[in-house]
């Protein structure tokens, strides 16, 4: 059985208690719950990892990287959180690890601060996902399995 | 049994004759069809309409406002193509309809021109999918679905 | 008696339901008995038109155009609304129809988004009213017939 | 009977002799007379005043604030002239007041230079009317009873 | 004997009347005539067709790529109008479609308003004619003949 | 003993009354007692100045740089409102004079509008206090006194 | 007693070495001396942080955000240096933590690279203090208990 | 005989003591009698002022174009200091007056910061010096006198 | 008979060796034979030059202005090549010389690098044609014989 | 007796022809013979080149250092034409070159094309001679000569 | 012996692996082995390091300044990867460290993406080296001694 | 044994007494027999060219382009000067000369004046070398040497 990993980026481990409003009141631990309930449905074992240290989201993407290429996993879900708009070194690893991408965002960037809608990720990510809530992490899972099954 | 309207606009009546190497082979009636499949599972009646004008594609949504308020439509599954960036009038008239859409791009929009990496409807869409091809319908439906679930 | 054209543009149909807090609860309908009511104290016939189609406006002022250069008509009062930002179509239309014309909106649109700040009709126009509701009709059908007859 | 301020700023002590192409023959007194038989007609007492400093007109905005609030004042059209576009203490000094202001312009100032096209005071205008000649100012009046009547 | 369409854009159906210091006193039909007889010259068949909305120039374009490929015509001279500088949607249908296109201005475009120095079309046409006046359509029509020809 | 002027521009005059929730319930004279009270603690002697007019505020700086040339000042704390971010003219004032200011403002002006995130004065300021309600006052006569004392 | 943390961010360990010109000769130590000497006076304890690393900084908000809610910590003193311009992060980590923060610079970094000028935090800040040298962090002390007390 | 006016905008009355490096150790009363030597050579009068308040320039502006009509004086000469850069207020009042303006720097401002590169002023100036301290005035004075004499 | 100059700027010398896919295979002789042959179909004697220098190519047009207007030439078909897009010393060559020129691009200069979509002599010059080959010596010719002829 | 170089830049040889109603009927020659009048007035040797070559101009710059540098030449009046809005260069000619220069433009350049606002030799000229026609040059002799004897 | 650090930025662990067309399939083993025989022939020792963090890769420089001033080390070769284009800590560290450093980049940044246009490092840098490839580092090491030695 | 141009641009026959502080004492003579001796240990002819004439370098490339082509030379040591910001043409010359060429500065131009941080030649160059002073030319033969010897 193949692996995904779900991959959340700085601040993502206040979720529940950070602008509710804006984010709803799951915990980071319900949402890894909801990715493995949903990696099972769909026969893949969900991995689940958070950092707030872009050095460590780096890393983690080239030890992806090595597992997609051993065959033993199908690629990330990943919300960099504000990385997402500063981070050339994680676009970077992602062209270097060669590791499929699946980008998402847990509220609306675009309708957000001016300095959130750009995404340096975007471009080299296989699909984004935004704005669906925690939802949309579930959406992310099915949609790489998906994408990537019809490469 | 409520409905979901799929709305494609300018040039996606060409899907499968256009860029094959960006927009993959299958046509609108495949696309359509993927819809109406996808919501028969869940249990939605999935309505399609295409445009190529402007003023057709705003009155379609403030139709769409009407039934949703009346209870019979769940929302827009909207794939605007190049109206995404520079309608202004399809931004409103999303917010004078009050009528939920999920925005979908077939390709990874922000790996293209840059011209196509801002969306006038980005901030006034319950989710935005990008990059998934044609199964991003799909995703889309099923995120609509979700989303207005729980509401 | 001569007559004037009240010309409203896309979404303008959907007023009394769109954003109400923003527009107001007068219909198109109020809106458009409003000006023929301040048409007849002022002693000219006003003619309504309403469309979401671009193509539609820009063939309506050439029309306009032609009653002006007949003597029959004075001009044209014109809420573009989105089409205001967008379209250097319309602009064209009011230089090469040869049409006075008053820009008008309801809504201060300079205390909302900044893509609304920019207008390419007032270089063009006679005339532009901002923010005054509906009533901002009545000022404008009066400063047509002002300006044009004091010409 | 409640009062009206007419305010004018720098450089309007000068109209009749100023750029008569763009600005007309009418002097200030004219426009004043103008604003004064507009005010009768309506019912209400038209203040006129003129400064070229704008520190004076940041106080006259100060004491008409305190005259709305004490019942005596409806409101302002203030004509800023240059200061519209650069004066961020006039743009205060409205808010600072809580006085309702109707900003005029005589000529078209989105067809003159691009400096004119950006105006500080507009976000906290009740209503902007530009263009229509001194007659602008008759029908600013109207539109500040009318606006200010309906609240 | 194959063809060549003339295809024109929003306000052309003005020709003659419309600013003629600038675009001269030919109307569309005797621009109409000139292509009909420059195409006689030639041995080739030339259709011409107006609109002034965006959604019939977008679908006339889809239609002449499938002449093109049938075969039967050798592409399209488009002057689009204001629709050069604000339309991505005729860019993507020009794309879709793959016809030929010859991007035509009457007037020269780089001696106007800033706004028209940018053109969405000139990226994806086969060559651009600016300035030449109605003349400018003979011209065009010969240099698709003959690029279409060498290839 | 020296003393500290504090300097307040355009507006301020209207502190109570003005936006309350944003600076605060209390006037300039309770700001000017605060600062009285103030400089009675560190021994230094507070002077007061408001004004509305660029001009007078340019004035005493002028008269500060004497008064501190003399050795009968230490300073100027100086919150210039709106003229923080349109006045090269007082940036100009305070290289001329070569008297030390403390530049403050009640409000964070760096969460509101982005016209106010720029201060012509901060580069040629001592120091620059932002946010602190009317208590930044005391922060900034506190730190003129130790910074100047520790030159 | 309750508690302040007063936290420096990258390079800030190099102080009385790095650019004493610019910085002064007090080293981190001293700073950090400072500090508890002027919380000694308050009767608040002050914690001391430094740390290069971005994620290190993110995880001290949160950590600071607890102890805020559990009414044992005031708020923080946060000299982010560098990261101040770049760090959307810490901007997510301060509202995340909902933890009240003075924001702090030794140099006065308006009058230096202009990319010194913009602060990603300061938007998020209870109050910004610049240039006052080392002294500013007494002053940051200071204002923060007074601003906290006073709410 | 006729008369020249030279006028001198914010901070010019610190000459002498302001940045001499930059501007030299003369004073603004040096100037003067430089400028009315340099006259009586030319057979002008010349009257000087000196004011830091916008309005006051406006107005002597005024008054001078009333002196020019009635064949009293030949010009400006014009050092307005930072109003250079900021008063659009003093474009209109040369506009409006019909005063021939020589615009004069005593430093180069083109070697100082970048908001000084750019002058409201130059547009409607009749020639403009820069750069050659305070013999500028000299060469201003000849060059307004050679160019009205020449008209 | 009159002449007509074509006129090639830097490194069009390389035409057939440089970029063969962008530029074709004929080399600087083939054009001027085409020019030439051109030119004996229209009855007019085609004269050509080729420089590096933009020097060289200013002085070109100061002769072809003088034959012009000696009625021994009718204009000038220009290649300026990089030229085009950065010398405002041409564009005043133009001007000066008050010669008409037909500016032209082998290559859609407008699919191509930014700094090429931008022309400082389109607005100078009578028309412009681009994308069309060498061809588009042909059409630029007897675009130049046809304007002129008609003026 | 010392010299003066006076050097023009492109096209100024066209002088007389180009443009009259911007830079008068005066030829070349006329304004080298005003030089050479105004400079034996003043006592020094006037010399004059002019080149529509960058390189011979940057070349002249060399040896006119050198000049000065032996004590012959006072310095240079250069008028750049066009390459004082793109020429590097020339800037860095005056640099290495250290000769004092002082630029000049016989029309107003800032009342014209916006290229043509900024100059890249103002930054190091003495100083700066605009829009006095050729008497322009007589101010700068003048102003050469005062300037560089009073250093 | 004196030593020279070679540091490597994020994702340069991947060389090798990583986009082999742009940087080689040489891996970091490669190149360091490569920088360690480059010191031995030129007397130095070589010391390596990578990291993906930014914090470690700012405390390796704070190290190497102390190692210099010590008298032990001659400088760093630094290619920090995308951090080069992010990061202003990185900057500030080698300022505070006072640390010579040579910049370096392995493939050509200038002819990739706009974002890899602009380096926070170079203006501190004392030498750049781009588009060498792996020899690039041979070149960087020479190149740091000639420099430092020279000094 | 195949040769190498060293090709210098404008003002560098200047090089010792120009801005020494920044470009140090060696003349150009200096630096070219540097260059010799470089290639002499290398085994390569090392020929140089100044000139201060754009057309002069162009064609310098395209005779540099031919000797490669003819197995005689290596490539091009290119210090382009000023006419490296400016030049398209010198860009293009590269391209259509299909020369290896080293872009390379003396002084670190990054840490100059803005207008020198873009280069238009880096994007077409092998490699680029920057601050090292004259010690530059050496590692920049180096490095060309090595690079191409590597193809």
């Amino acid at each position: 059985m193949k692996s995904i990993l779900v991959m959340n980026g700085p601040n993502l481990n206040m979720l529940g208690q950070r602008e509710p409003g804006l984010y709803g009141h799951s915990t980071l631990a319900d949402v890894e719950q909801l990715c493995r309930d949903t990696g099972e449905l769909l026969g893949v074992v969900v991995e689940c990892f958070q950092s707030n240290h872009e050095g460590e989201l780096i890393e983690a993407l080239h030890k992806a990287g090595r597992a997609v290429k051993e065959g033993k996993m199908i690629g990330v879900v990943f919300n960099a959180g504000a990385y997402t708009h500063t981070s050339i070194a994680l676009y970077d690893a992602i062209k270097a690890a060669e590791v499929p991408v699946i980008e998402l965002h847990i509220s609306n960037v675009h309708a957000r601060e001016s300095f959130r809608h750009h995404s340096y990720l975007s471009p080299v990510a296989e699909g984004v996902i935004v704005g669906f809530g925690i939802e949309g992490y579930a959406l992310a899972i099915n949609g790489l399995v998906t994408k990537m099954g019809s490469k």
